[in-house]
């Protein structure tokens, strides 16, 4: 949650490398047919540094890799390759991941276990380890402190285009102390709640001890890329990683002082603009649409309801029509286990400029078709659900609607 | 689980009115513009009855309704109207719901309380009651003991066939004693496990005390409507019914005797019948497939992963395109909680013919695409997934494949 109003951040073009001292850069390596694949981004220092990964059973290979890198909280670079996974790839893979690291880290005159590690991609293939080390040379030679958005190509699969924010902040610590965010993230399909989500790397010049900056991390992460869904599935590869270069200032930042609250609030609204710019980017998805549960009994309610409606076929199929066919949210919302009394539920729709009811405390209200379906055309419009019971929690949830193109998307995704 | 070989069944035409002194029928009464739009079944007499409901938060009046009628255990008739689901109508609702019990009632000679209420279609619109009266009176005349497939056509919304199963059964008790099972079901979209799935009315001549046909109807339903998915969705106006006349036999039925079995066993098999048709006809899909799951700690894990590969957006797409792109099964299987060890976990593709090994053990195996595909585009092929843990329990979900029509029927449903 916002605690300080947006005016005083100020938006920068650039991602990952509109913070002072870092480089990124991408390269085509040869594991996509054309595309780029592969992607680093290099800090000037070694950082303090954190990350949140998938919570599926599954783990691709380099999520254990940079599991066991950041253990101790640091690292100084990014290496990432797209279109293969690294997943189901057993031990060879585990070893593929870990020579990734070890030649990246060769390349910058670092430590291994500084490097995290990703891959995103087909399972079940084994990296192509040739093209992987020459791609790794390469990119390095690229690196620049204006690669940020190469780099979010780099990382890019499905995505119909990268993905970048980055702003600055001017620090309530009575020093006027500047703090830099940035971030690219990739994500087009297997964006789900519960999880990681996607890709996602932020780079900062904040001070911030690794176990603070894991806290804020985890927490902007859950008011904002698990409150995305594109289509219920989550990837074994997914991971948000920060890293903090500490330039910024000589002392770390503490929590529960408002230096900490205007750096925490900033990375919030970095990481909500990604993830935004990911449910946007749905595969095959025309317009992102949001679900506000009010009047929940508690905020995991209110999370749970707003996801389930975000992620319903039906209610995804309805906005992809902009047909007002407003019971899906209702039935969608009812196959969660949240408390809600239906008899005293209410629903509307809500643009910008306009609101629209079209249940209300468990009747039907006649509603203009035409001008719902209006409302329903425009990107990031709403439906605010009250689950009736009068409770005081509340939650917002992004997806996107649901086409034919992502069933042509995904038919195709290996041929 | 089958506990007597098929060959003592005997499959019959004609679905509910196999069942001897049962008549039904359907009329297009004016709900929809064209097709069959009620359905009437009638017992010879006075029934012993259950019936499982959606689990959904929202319930339809109609459900209210038979829950009320059937507290009693008993029922003698079902009215059915598709079109228009009587959800989200309110107070309105709920009366019109009543209205079609005792115009039902009158009709037939019978007790409003006697009488199961269903209605399907879309939500937040209420009924015709004009039209839903026409049609009761009209139906009521059409009534016909060969009148299970116009009953069932009468159920149907973006159905694209009736569904129907019934069979005979000799019982082990020493006796010789017949029964007759019949059943219709209606269902393509907003099928989901746990809960009752879809309409679904089944009659039998066989002598059972309500207490433990509502036991035995629990089993078979979950045993094989909770193991069904088409898109993840659940409707507020589902439910299981089963009217039992009794006149085959002078004493009820004894769970734990052989007859037991046996009268179990047909009834599982009608269940069994029905809910594949209706993942067979998932809105828009070409093809069912199966997901079977072994090796799991226990079988609430088991049933968990099956369920949650059968409905994956990623998977039912590579099906559509009968790509091995197994991955997507292990990625789907992980998102669950379920117990599994991927680095031991394997993954086959099997046909009635046919077992392709696909990842074994933690490590891929070099798959012959053009052989995987192949298999993948007989209807009914099953993915084997072995959770790597040397569990015990098993279990298989049934799912269809998503495809561009799908998007298309449920975009234009209600225009």
């Amino acid at each position: 949650m916002s605690s300080i109003s947006e005016s005083t951040i100020v938006w920068l073009p650039g991602g990952v490398t509109a913070v002072p001292g870092f480089t990124a850069g991408g390269v085509h390596a040869g594991i996509k047919q054309r595309k780029l694949d592969t992607a680093m981004i290099v800090a000037p220092n070694r950082c303090t540094a954190a990350a949140v990964y998938t919570t599926n059973s599954l783990q691709a290979a380099p999520i254990h890799v940079t599991r066991r890198n950041l253990a101790d909280g640091h690292a100084q670079a990014v290496i990432v390759v797209s279109g293969i996974a690294n997943t189901c790839t057993g031990k060879k893979g585990e070893q593929d991941a870990m020579d990734m690291a070890k030649e990246t880290a060769a390349t910058l005159g670092i430590d291994p276990g500084d490097v995290i590690v990703a891959s995103t991609g087909v399972i079940g293939q084994y990296l192509p380890m040739d093209l992987v080390r020459k791609g790794i040379h390469a990119v390095a030679q690229r690196l620049d402190p204006n690669g940020g958005t190469e780099a979010a190509r780099a990382i890019m699969t499905t995505d119909t285009r990268p993905k970048l924010a980055a702003c600055r902040v001017t620090l309530g610590d009575g020093k006027g102390t500047q703090v830099t965010i940035g971030g690219i993230s990739k994500g087009a399909g297997m964006i789900h709640p519960n999880m990681a989500t996607t890709l996602t790397f932020l780079t900062t010049d904040a001070k911030v001890e690794p176990e603070h900056l894991q806290t804020a991390l985890r927490q902007a992460v859950d008011d904002t890329y698990n409150m995305i869904t594109v289509d219920g599935d989550t990837s074994p590869n997914d991971m948000v990683a920060i890293l903090a270069s500490g330039t910024a200032a000589d002392t770390p930042l503490e929590p529960g002082t408002q230096a900490w609250n205007d750096f925490y609030d900033a990375l919030y609204q970095v990481c909500l603009s990604l993830a935004r710019q990911v449910a946007r980017d749905g595969e095959g998805a025309t317009k992102m649409f949001g679900v506000q549960v009010i009047g929940a009994a508690d905020r995991e309610d209110a999370r749970e309801v707003a996801r389930a409606v975000a992620s319903s076929y039906l209610v995804k199929t309805a906005v992809y029509a902009s047909d007002a066919n407003w019971g899906r949210v209702i039935v969608a919302a009812g196959k969660t286990n949240a408390r809600m009394d239906t008899s005293q539920a209410s629903l509307w729709l809500v643009t910008d400029s306009d609101e629209l009811p079209l249940f209300i405390q468990g009747e039907p209200v006649p509603v203009d078709e035409a001008k719902a379906s209006q409302m329903m055309s425009k990107d990031g419009f709403l439906f605010r659900f009250d689950l009736g019971i009068g409770g005081p929690a509340s939650a917002t949830a992004w997806g996107c609607d649901l086409t034919e193109d992502y069933v042509r998307i995904n038919s195709d995704y290996r041929t």
